[in-house]
């Protein structure tokens, strides 16, 4: 059985609701615990955030956790991700999460290592546990996700999220629309008008501005992006009832969304944080429970 | 009943006498484990003395920890500290430690998260656990507050430890004094000579002289310094034949303190390092106690 | 009972043989549990791989570990080695492991704390837990030490490996050949052709050119270095039937082993980083074993 996870393009979609409905479990309480494994979290581009969510997660089953920062990390120094990973696996590291700045860092290691991979974002590709994360709390919400319409809008070119998340919702019977501005377009999707579509979405899912990775705060002000791209007030109020905004966090308030919206009461983004620890203890159960030790 | 831990202002007098209670029977050998229980460190400025201590503390009392060091939080990059709580809130931490050069940052907190909130120092104003460890290594010696002499001398305009102490020991009817270099003087407070006062003291604590703060090494040397205003043997000799030493560490050896001194008869600066652990122990007992898992 | 582990120079034959023993136990499923105790890793020159070998014995034996990272240690600012260390006693460390840039550091401390010192590498001289991994992993292919000979080749001059290793290999009447290029050589000792006695050896023993301590790359190539002092296909198969090539690892690959040959049959490589679990564990259970709590 399937151990590791690389891209949900390789999950089916079976192994990906049992893994949902096992997120599901912990948060209703299932306690599963493993004190006598070792998880390596090998962080080589900062994520804190999603580095503590693992980090959580294995503290709630009783894993022990091995810990590689960045700015820590002198193993690294000349060495290829294959020989340190080899390394946490010769001192009895039973599974690693590796968070990469290549894309699909993991091809490097299929097939070579005998622990399994559990990927936490590589380069732009690729971010499963967070395109886990947002079907849950979409599951949670509604119940199915076939005929949902999803709006994801904002900085898609530079966002593992849209990058993860189209591809898979789009296997599982959602309709995604996309809007962005041109800057942030990647070639070769289709655009709409954020306003026109609104008020038939289901699902909002606002892009964080990812400042760090260019330079839009010399192009554009916080409030005059907002108006054109991102989630007010105003907007909140066309959406359906029923409809919910997303959000991968951390938020940019003021930008994509602002500050007063944030947490109103369409917002499952503390939400979503929340079932981060949860769909992230259901990949570690995936990933030891088959190992014998 | 109260669980954050701001301010001693803030504090009742039965609260924190109950709080040093419970640090004495947990150097005692008193047991109490919450090994359900996860608590983050925030440190967005570095204090390895002060984290260790608290780190110390839930390993002691089983509970786990989530560290947030100044060199790695790139979470913190543009992220206000209530957003950084919160998301630490949403991922299941049981009660937050901070620490941050920003004077009364737990201003943003309170009240807007259910978690609870220990301050582990906050600009120059507040350092409520190093109050604490000092309150229970002086009711250790004496057996109660209420009429002891103490003398602050030193660094007393850049020092959490005096701020802190000078309330909240005159509040416990302790007589503060002070004695400081024109350069290191608060304006507002009284000043007096430490060779004149010092044969009546109970108990003389001196502080760091801060290096890193300001350029007293332009101006002073630690041999004249010492000589005005530090401890050595001729002042030790000086001090009643009941009264102790004390200094929040680490020692500038040769500046506030000589080499000869620190760990003198008189001395107690590694027994208050070890009080640290025990009041800590009893402010997140305190924290972790009522609520509901 | 000697707890400490300063340099195996100190250590006599009978307790290493023992410790080499309970190493083996521990890698045969021993199971020694030390939950209320907790060790300070203290490592004030990076050494990722040496780090995290020790915290993973540490989680094995279910030792709390409290972590000092060269990069976060503010509290090392001006403060000497002998008060980091009382302060970690202080706190109720049970045990320290130390790494240092400085030769014999643990003089300073040498009957001047309470708990034990476990030397993690010092300056260019020691490095005990090294030399013990490479003893086991000796131990585990030939049963004794008595008349094997050994050829360690390479960076001699500025390998910790090497210095440790020489002495006790010759105590235990094991045959050290050198082999190494002039610019690697230390005065004093004896070099031989590698080629010549390659044939007659049972251990190799390859040690890791340290671009990062001299300009190498400028003088030499890897492939010129390899073919005159590395390991390759070539003198792997020159090598007796039963001899074995072991490096301490990292290997810069193509220097001074060539891709083909590091995972090769006759390679302990991986074995040597696993060992060092082991013996890390045995030296932490005889530091351990005989305070009182």
């Amino acid at each position: 059985m399937e151990r590791n996870l690389y891209s949900l393009k390789e999950i089916d979609t079976n192994d990906l609701i049992s893994i949902l409905n096992r997120a599901s479990a912990f948060k209703n309480g299932e306690i599963s615990h493993y004190p006598d494994r070792v998880v390596g979290n090998l962080f080589f581009e900062p994520s804190t955030r999603t580095q503590q969510s693992f980090i959580m997660a294995e503290k709630k089953m009783r894993i022990q956790n091995m810990d590689l920062y960045p700015e820590g990390s002198s193993l690294v120094k000349g060495e290829s991700l294959y020989d340190t990973v080899r390394t946490f696996e010769a001192i009895g590291v039973d599974a690693v999460v590796i968070r990469s700045k290549e894309d699909r860092y993991y091809e490097a290691l299929r097939g070579k290592v005998s622990i399994p991979v559990l990927n936490g974002g590589d380069g732009s590709g690729d971010h499963p546990t967070q395109s886990l994360l947002d079907l849950m709390t979409i599951k949670e919400e509604f119940g199915d996700f076939s005929g949902l319409k999803v709006l994801i809008a904002g900085d898609i070119s530079h966002s593992r999220v849209a990058h993860s998340n189209i591809h898979i919702m789009e296997r599982l019977g959602m309709k995604v629309h996309l809007a962005a501005p041109p800057m942030f377009q990647e070639k070769g999707r289709m655009y709409q008008d954020m306003d026109e579509i609104l008020p038939e979405m289901d699902i909002v899912m606002m892009l964080r501005v990812q400042h760090e990775r260019h330079e839009v705060r010399t192009v554009l002000d916080p409030l005059s992006y907002n108006r054109s791209y991102g989630m007010n007030t105003d907007r909140i109020e066309k959406m359906k009832s029923t409809a919910i905004l997303m959000h991968p966090a951390p938020v940019n308030r003021g930008w994509e969304v602002t500050d007063d919206v944030v947490e109103c009461g369409r917002s499952r983004i503390l939400c979503q944080m929340g079932n981060g620890v949860f769909v992230r203890m259901a990949v570690l159960e995936r990933a030891l429970r088959e190992s014998e030790k």
